[in-house]
């Protein structure tokens, strides 16, 4: 008897369908740690009740685990990790948040950001691989970032380029800081202190490695840009 | 010969008087490991190039060990250990941001974030003493936080009130742990922790204790809203 | 020469037969970090001693390994990796243990404590995936809930869904913080802590993952409601 | 301009004057880290309104410069830094909680349980200084331990006395882990992982020097064991 | 081109041959961490000059994959993951260390120490299985454990076996910490802890699963026994 | 009502007196955590039962704060925060014990290890300042160490002293690890954390600053040298 | 759709291209955490912009899944997972640089430090498995050692070879903690802060397993010594 | 009998006098955990022997106890807590050594790796108050700092500084972190892991607050530059 015949039936899960007329952000489906069962009775739930579905952390091989009419129907992308369900609206107008990384192993949760962001129809500007080692590279993006309403900063190590942002531009900062490095890099802790004790002013972080929070913050962000 | 009487020249200063032009935030003092001396030299330089000044950390004995002028000249606030140099500017238009306490233990912290944003402008909503324990306290002010573009919960121990208020809320959350707690409180590390994980999508964090930090992020936030 | 040929004699285990007289629990197999030989010679000699045995954290690739007859004679569950050897008493009554998870990740380690209490003739009230993002799902079932005299709460990440239940229930709220979530999750550390620190009075907690510690702490709550 | 003068408004406190009702224990006032100020405010709103109060880690000095009304009015215990305001219930039978130190170090943490419990009405059997090193001290007591339904075990260090207690008893076993010792001790955090990893099934814990939360965790499992 | 290949020449080692001259150690080799060919180099090397050698943490697959001789050569245990090249010197007289453990799955540490001590001709007496969740296991051997020198106490989780110990015999005893255990087990931290704190006087440590060393250690403690 | 007015009555207090007959080691007071009154209680409980009794952790106020018939009957030493009540055996025949300090900062740590070993009528070598930062001096002396059946190394930082001692002598190496240094030494965790990872083998230790524990430890090495 | 298929566009790479001019050290590829598909983009975007590349933590088998005509181009070493693309200047001169190891498994991270050093033309002079447990193995190299600008000195464990390395040579030490052991060793944690920590003075770190930090750091201090 | 008179004799010191001869730098006395009367005994000892004394963590109050003849001879800044006993040698030629702040609370830290150089007769150019969040203040001092064989960059908090400066300069990094900062800045050691984790290579670091260390290990680079 293997795991997923024996697994539970579909009592263990309980959907908050009117999160997102709530709080503006729909349920989304973390998926480490779930068997191919439960995936694909998620899917099954609520493919008949959502216009549309995020996964997050889906390991490429869970997703070609899955039912191939699940393989075929996910807009899946091995980068980020993300597969989407349904078509996503059009962005709408310039980007307002930027994505911007350290270095090009930050890249991964850097795109779960962007892939959030575009399942609910924002685009991003992405500035990738300018970390402050060549510090170059950021203060030539200065003026486009100070255009942006935010700027998630995904870096690992010292995580010392959200501080830079920080200081350089007068929107929202979200530092995401990310596992990359190692040994006292603790993966991912230091960057992530770091970031709470920025020296810049009011500089925010979130998980490590958490692009899909760091992207509903600043969707957040945007809604509380909305008129009142 | 004491420490003062041998204190660094004013060499040991270089102030970022444009800050404010740069990022929409002024330099601030952290007064917390300066010695009386290098407080006083603070004032005295920034009094005559900035129209007015915020203190954080600045303990009650500190504060009163300030040269009588400066002890008169400041609005100093005990609660939030925050003292205020020069006029701040009127509030325009109601509450934009609500500060959260789950318990009275958290007030000093809150009312550094209350206080800053008043520094620049800003009134804020203040709803306290209402964690999970019990719910009906949160519940009740739903409709009101739901109103608020920004909303800062500052809560210690387990500092559930931030997930609770992230699944009720569409604007921005900004949890800001508090060391409120004993034991494997740690000091706020628990909260912090716990914000960085909360179930509701898009929660945002600052610092431990830091009521300056998450109001400051608040502004920015703020920012973003304008007119592009 | 591989390691079960080598293994140790028999004199490795000196088994604690008399612990269900003495305290109300029997000896129960840990699977972790033992090997197939040793789980082969706790089988043979427990199953002529007792009536029936309960092994927990057994991997599925641990069970297959073992004798035929074992396989065949052990009632395996692979979302909760317990088999049980021999009959379990019927339940008697309607259930006094209500087991519930926060998310579905959960699923795994609260069902190691169904399965525990149904190895001593305990129903359980299982309520999933009600965690405090959309609190409609714990309120709905808050009177359910009252009307048990225990509640486990297996909750990873931030482990608010502890809180908010001990603020509800009146019996005893056992905390049993999982290891769901990555990085400031910490393996379960910030849900552990969160429950040893929650805001809501007397909350208990076990270890993370610990759902076999969850059920007999629950086991020994009902113990002491039997008359003196 | 001092702290208290400057303190906050009525509006920092919301109470949950209900909370007895709903889950069967009242709230009660966490003393450390408020302000005479705050207390006292407390003391007055809450007088009125309830038959008694508790106060837990109010320090000798913070008793005694509140105000002589209150400082004559309520019942102070140093040992244990509790104040009780109006009167208890008088115990009724038999206690049916036993509470257990592993050395005399360990005395003020128990006996904040004791007052707690007392504070409810419920009379608590005292058993002291039987830390494992002398094995024979508890051994000695086995006996009448197992007539308690809940024995609450305080001590520090290596928390030994715990699992100990946990084989001989088949009550609630709750661990109270205590910041007696140094080094490796860790501010109690090595007591409490002790607890949390057992090798006696079914040990539940809470925070370290917790008295209180042990004693209202006690009073929910007799919640428990009434008649459904 | 592989590692092995690739591999360092022969001046990587620089052998401390008169190790047992000077201290009565001779050096081992922590085989962990060492590739095929650094293994191989360093059999060679010494079996010309030593009468024999120990190989701790020499993982089944890595003695295997040794070149024919030496696996023939070698003295392998798979539960102790312990290679000896060469002769032992047979025991003389009864054993003056025993070693304990408190659960099975702490046998292959026990027996590492069990393996070196017989690598220096000492013999040990063997008490597995025997924690304190039932009491009665060890206390039946209190007066076996009363006659050794040394005891050596290998224990995970809790730790509690070590204080027991403690207070029940007056020689020399080594807490052996395992990594048996999970969640706030961490590793073996806390049994480690513990050990450091322990209750009873003059308990000694050595690292997490470190049987090589609690050996070692035994054996420095019979040299000191012998007539200056 | 002060704290010493409210104290416990004698029912807290349960003494192992037999522990010297069980152990060869008597019950000892560690004094820090105790109030005045508790410790008069102890002193008048065990002076008319035991020949004499060792206090430890009694910082000097406590000591002084004592009853002057108290205060004149113990040999106190500031040095060590050590006092003892009675008379000491006296030392026969030449040291059995060194005792070995890096730097003068670990001076009280290690004479609180003398002061215990000369409770037992034990004499100790000392051998003060002998950091590794200038080698020759413990290469000095090297000879007078291996002399030795036991040899205790207080040392804190980076507590290298302990593996050059272990590699230099055969008899039984305790580290003692002290809370000397700042930052990264963490409180004597560093110095722990490296007597326990060894590269020398066979080291054993006890808690940071227990300089009673790395006596009594030595004390029973010494029992185990006793003709069986 | 596979990873690579689905990689990023090559607008994920900001080259620090005149990094070498501005701080004399040339941007190095970290190859952990990148994809195959990466890898190939960054070899091909320098290979025609700079004479040669170090490419650091490049394991084996990343190695040989790059396409044949960069398997073939590049100079692997598996011992120190480095690889070079283009030639390396021949080293002008003696070695300025000593690279020690104090145990074999420490050879891979010193022969990073090495082939870094080779890639900028500098000679290393290694010696190797030195460890203080045999102190006559690092004594006969002291006259070595002094004569070098810089010693490099690898150590996991509890690193005490650096601080006695320390008190030996006047020049630049640069502490290489390794994560060489288990248990305490905290995979290098303690190695790292002995060496923050050490007794000698002057002492330098860098982090766990950093050879090539290490090294570039050496090179740093070389240019230190031109002439200004 | 207090604590000094109870003092240690003269045997509790071990001069290294001749270290300045072996490696270029003398004992120097860590103050901290010293008594007034270890003070006087060293000042006593070496004033005879040695030409002039470093004290480090003297703290004013210490500095003061001592007797007269002490404190007039010795000249002590407050600011540092650093003492000198003895004349200094005159500054040879321009600073080789730069010291940069963060921010004014890390200038007494800072100010001890100054006070040390000077003792050795070496100047330093000091750079203060150039955190990154106002990133112009370092970039104006570039060319200065590029013009230093060594630059020291003391920065608590995120220590983003450390980075920022090692991708400016080709000289000598030495990270010195500092505990300034509160929450998550963990008394310093956020900022000692980004400094190990920079992504600028070849940044060293020393201890946090170390200022001493960072100036021993800038003589020790500056001694590696001395013709061979």
């Amino acid at each position: 008897m293997t795991a997923d015949d024996a697994g539970p039936d579909a009592g263990d899960l309980t959907f908050d369908f009117e999160r997102r007329q709530r709080i503006g952000l729909a349920e989304t489906v973390l998926c480490a740690g779930k068997s191919t069962g439960q995936l694909e009775r998620i899917l099954a739930e609520t493919s008949t009740r959502l216009p549309n579905l995020l996964l997050t952390r889906l390991a490429e091989a869970s997703y070609l685990a899955l039912a191939t009419k699940w393989v075929e129907a996910i807009d899946y992308d091995a980068t980020s990790r993300t597969g989407i369900l349904g078509a996503c609206p059009a962005a709408a107008g310039p980007a307002r948040v930027a994505v911007v990384t350290a270095g090009s192993s930050d890249l991964g949760v850097a795109r779960e950001a962007v892939r959030t962001l575009a399942f609910y129809g924002e685009a991003a500007t992405e500035v990738h691989d300018v970390g402050v080692a060549g510090l170059w590279r950021i203060l030539e993006r200065q003026e486009t970032l100070q255009r942006h309403a935010v700027v998630i900063v995904a870096a690992g190590m010292d995580g010392a380029l959200v501080s830079v942002v920080g200081g350089l531009v007068p929107g929202a900062v979200i530092a995401l800081p990310t596992s990359t490095g190692y040994g006292a890099a603790r993966g991912g802790e230091t960057a992530l202190s770091a970031a709470l004790t920025s020296c810049a002013p009011g500089v925010l972080a979130v998980n490590i490695d958490n692009g899909y929070g760091a992207a509903t913050a600043a969707l957040r962000i945007l809604h509380a840009s909305r008129p009142r």
